[in-house]
């Protein structure tokens, strides 16, 4: 297997950069899982990115993913035998060695949880994800699509405490493992979907970990002016520029809903939008006119560092770019539109794909 | 191995009997689970109940439970595919089949529950539980005082979904469990503390269910009379005899507390006591004197049909005799007063053996 990427400390700092992008506002601050990965990467270790294309049909992937709140893994920090635990429970459950890890979220902090396991079990990372971006619920995924299960999910939290689950449907799961997740403290490492190379070969959002590493590049690169350079390489848009005039939140049972109202800056002067958002941005909105909504991601850049600005830190006063991507064209039909569309969210319009002309 | 008792249904409604004596107030309505039980048992099928003496010392033993609120199952009965579910999978945890079933809880609803595992597998049951009576919570038996582990531990609920724990302590494991309950809707089957025979000799606390079955058969025989029977045959006492004057109930985190004053006949005329309860009776208070408290039993016996009362539906004006019976002995050590004495439950006394003299 030639690696797509050797992953040392620099790289990983680019890619969670990217994974912030893709992360659409939402999806836990990466630059927290890339602190947990240094740690395991030291100076001299590389993990590597390589493609579903040089696995064997039969060979066992596991994605690794953070589930909870960011923030209560920060203040308390994985003990460490959380990740080699979770791979013992589901190597027993599946009856065969984990031969990859996989990265089920490309966008936020999950981008680079990933890298944690696959450096301390000296195991290569496939160059994809299940959503292209970030989502609130386990159960958006692209594998939900293709009919593959949630389960057998295994959970360890930092006292040592694990739980597998065995459910009737990926909503199932991601209620139950919910339950514990709060339970447990807030925030918990698990294991989930777990999958063999031959049967995700065509619902595989490919190339999402160089994307995020190259995204990662443009950002050292262009700084604040990388939001224009990301929108023409990455077939995207520049929806808006302006600054932040109102942010309201509040809590709905876990999640974080609320706007940002932003008022038109240079080409932009005299227009006004507002992004609405829960974890993450899931609708732009001008006058009425929905210039983008989920499963389209939304990113809110810096204007001055080019940094992305997450929907818990952005704050009144901010020069912000307002970038839009396309999701993945699986996220465009009925189905995935049923579980990640507008409506799905309680934004009462039809999907528009994002207008990139 | 020669049986201590053959149960059938009319064996089965003396257990049951006996089960809400042993249960204290508390542990759910046998009747609902000797309902399901006799499904499984039919006109003709009988479950042997057997002695721990004759298993050898390798033979795993299972715990079968219901956990959570006894109503919400009585509302949504199980679908049947729990128990072989449950069983199925701790077998796998533990490699090797299952020899016996045993009752954890001897006390209330998990008196019978046993007995639909017992009969859909055709596995005999042991004469015995883990803590003599009915408790509230997993961590409060004889097997954590041994220094046995509650995990492995299955749970499986009504739709098919299932978790499994593996804990750091007996208390977290009642956490975990307690929390996915709730989000499994309130109940679900259980199979936990995983067993050999070898290492429960000393610390199971043997005869339950024939003990079950015998107060059944003495309150069918005695009736209302039953109460002054079972105290002298069972080493207990009658500790009152009056009518019902007050009961307050209030609903604190999952438990039900609250305090019935009870005002005397006969010959405890002219005098008052207040029987507080969690869930299970905890207390039993004459003018600042305790009478009786957790961990000896306490128990409201309808005067005028023998049947015990619960705390969940003990009603203003009903005759009741209060019948205290001697804990076993183990949960009189410091250790186990530690877990299930006076002050775990906020009472603040020494405890004090009943007296039965």
């Amino acid at each position: 297997m030639t690696p797509v990427l050797n992953v040392d400390k620099p790289a990983l700092r680019r890619i969670a950069r990217g994974g912030a992008v893709l992360g659409s506002g939402g999806g836990g601050d990466p630059h927290i899982g890339r602190l947990m990965a240094e740690q395991e990467l030291g100076d001299d270790k590389t993990v590597s990115v390589v493609s579903l294309d040089d696995l064997p049909d039969d060979a066992l992937i596991l994605p690794i993913a953070m589930m909870g709140a960011p923030h209560v893994m920060l203040e308390r920090f994985p003990a460490g035998n959380e990740i080699p635990a979770l791979v013992a429970t589901m190597e027993k459950l599946m009856g065969r060695e984990v031969s990859a890890i996989l990265c089920i979220e490309a966008g936020g902090l999950n981008s680079v949880i990933p890298f944690i396991a696959a450096a301390q079990l000296d195991l290569p990372i496939i160059d994809g994800d299940a959503m292209g971006r970030a989502f609130p619920e386990l159960q958006m995924v692209t594998f939900t699509l293709a009919g593959l299960n949630a389960t057998p999910m295994a959970m360890y939290d930092d006292k040592g405490n694990g739980a597998t689950f065995d459910t009737v449907s990926n909503q199932w799961t991601e209620r139950l493992a919910r339950a514990l997740t709060i339970e447990m403290g807030g925030a918990a490492m698990v294991g989930l979907y777990p999958v063999i190379a031959g049967e995700i070969r065509d619902c595989l959002i490919k190339g999402s970990l160089s994307l995020a590493h190259r995204i990662g590049d443009l950002i050292e690169t262009y700084g604040g002016q990388a939001t224009e350079t990301l929108a023409s390489s990455l077939g995207g848009t520049m929806l808006f520029h302006g600054r932040v005039r109102d942010v309201e939140r509040r809590l709905e049972g876990a999640f974080a809903k609320g706007s940002v109202k932003i008022e038109g800056q240079g080409d932009f002067r005299g227009r006004n939008v507002v992004l609405g958002f829960q974890n993450e941005f899931l609708s732009a909105e001008e006058d009425g006119r929905m210039l983008a909504t989920t499963p389209d991601l939304i990113t809110l850049i810096d204007a001055n560092t080019g940094a992305p600005v997450p929907t818990d830190t952005v704050k009144y006063g901010l020069s912000v770019k307002v970038l839009g991507l396309p999701c993945d064209p699986i996220w465009r039909s009925d189905e995935g539109l049923a579980i990640v569309g507008p409506r799905y969210f309680g934004i009462d319009v039809d999907y528009t794909p994002l207008d990139v002309a």
